[in-house]
């Protein structure tokens, strides 16, 4: 049978690398004959992930067209998040939760996406509606990219159905999400040790909108001042990051302690974030209190500026 | 609660009024505020299948703005196939079989497809797992738009899946699709009472095609001659349709009966119909054997062909 790769975004965090694990070994118990890949390096976080659970790292591709006709696509579906050669492929599969955009298919396929926390949910609900038992090792995998997205429940992108899953997920994986959980979030955290390209290039995502390309990365920590100690250091990566092509470019420091970010900015439209938050950028520099997803809170609220 | 609306695409068919009315009635049981309204008048076949079950036909719009901010798509997600004014409304909820193209949302949605034969067998799955009742009426609804789609279960289209979504629909309705069927489809073809443009304008989909505006309109039949003795008047309505700005106006002249389509092409990019199938048109006509569907035989083959 035709092989398919299986993969998520780019920069990949825990719910992109885990999704993808989780979705081919759904297909392949369907009889289908696929692989998950990575499309980046784990972070520090998936990296505890999978040392915790005793899982290998998918091996990491930039192109698939070499290997395979056809691929199945995990928390995300516009083209510039995904695979460099992706305009050469078949798409057969997509499993999203995020918004539709940049995509295109000349033939039907199956495209699952739902308004909830993480991938790893609707992974969660199709093994149920198919009634295919979830190993415990999967299941810690998929509570694992759950808490990592919905920060343990605490972003307002988490529905009923996260808590579900994750209530559920616990139970077969025979894990506490309250014990496991902070431990797991914080060993995403320590960005000391890590320099500023590499933070910028951890967890960032690109968009078109209304015609201008924006860069949105994210750090989470658990002490803003960890990163704004190199704000300047910042400022520089993301200003040589602008002089590419970007009009935007957004660091969102991410506090899961107390679950508020404060943004970096820079770029010839900054004066959008302030249009979108109807606030003063100060030093480059906004916190927004009660703000922590870059889907449903940051993109949506560019969206309506640039549109006006 | 806040109300939306569900509709299927423009010049509606048999899957996108009934998947509309099974989505409502869905939604509603889950506690949401939904009506069904259709984007333009059935046609003879629906007109049949909603005597048929004791429906009545829901209200036609050709607007939702001024009534609804919210709105879920059944059957199409291309947006030139959808309500005029698609572009102030938000999609809440996407159900459907076909390719994906020219959609995108500003926030994560419900998106559901599935490359099965008929949007209203993915209703039927949706039922199921979420263990809800089909009423009887309903079921004898929703498996006259797969008897519609699928063309009686011989169109390419049909998968396993909905030749188990109509046995289980017959058991509920009480309905013999074998005696029913061919009934149905026959109700649909009655060529002779209906105008040129009345026909050209029944089942007919806009489609941009590496930039080209195509229209394809379907007509099924059970003797090509009842179109084609008319001929000359078609091709007049077809070229002024051309006129308007399509560089490609093709109707599909489906033999029910046998399986098979008979092409009428008009438009500066005839020749692409001619590099999709390998055959030469004559009198501006091509016949295909064992093509019956527009999506997944017709449009694959041209995206290919305009792509060369």
């Amino acid at each position: 049978m035709e092989k398919q790769l299986v993969f998520g975004h780019r920069s990949p965090d825990t719910d992109a690398i885990v999704a993808a694990i989780g979705l081919s070994y759904l297909e392949n118990q369907l009889g289908k004959n696929t692989e998950a890949v990575a499309l980046g390096e784990p972070t520090a976080e998936t990296r505890f992930v999978l040392d915790y659970f005793g899982e290998t790292m998918p091996r990491v591709i930039t192109k698939a067209a070499s290997e395979v006709a056809t691929v199945m696509l995990v928390d995300h579906n516009e083209r510039q998040q995904s695979v460099a050669d992706i305009e050469q492929l078949k798409v057969s599969v997509v499993v999203d939760h995020h918004r539709l955009a940049n995509f295109t298919s000349n033939q039907p396929l199956y495209y699952r996406a739902e308004p909830v926390g993480c991938t790893s949910t609707i992974l969660w609900e199709l093994f149920k509606e198919l009634d295919i038992e979830v190993p415990a090792k999967l299941a810690g995998l998929l509570l694992s990219a759950i808490i990592s997205d919905t920060l343990l429940l605490k972003s307002p992108t988490t529905t009923l159905i996260d808590r579900r899953a994750l209530a559920n997920l616990a139970i077969i994986a025979q894990v506490d999400p309250a014990f496991y959980g902070p431990k797991m979030l914080r060993a995403g955290t320590r960005v000391d040790t890590r320099s500023v390209h590499q933070i910028l290039a951890a967890d960032t995502k690109d968009f078109i909108m209304v015609g201008h390309p924006v860069k949105i990365a994210n750090v989470n920590v658990v002490a803003e001042a960890d990163i704004f100690k190199r704000q300047t250091a910042f400022e520089q990566e993301m200003q040589q990051e602008a002089d590419t092509g970007y009009d935007l470019v957004i660091l969102m420091v991410t506090n899961i302690l107390i679950g508020q970010v404060e943004l970096l900015v820079i770029g010839n439209q900054a004066k959008i974030v302030e249009t979108a938050f109807n606030k003063k950028l100060r030093q480059n520099r906004m916190q927004l209190p009660n703000v922590v997803s870059r889907k449903k809170q940051i993109v949506p609220a560019l969206m309506v500026a640039f549109k006006h």
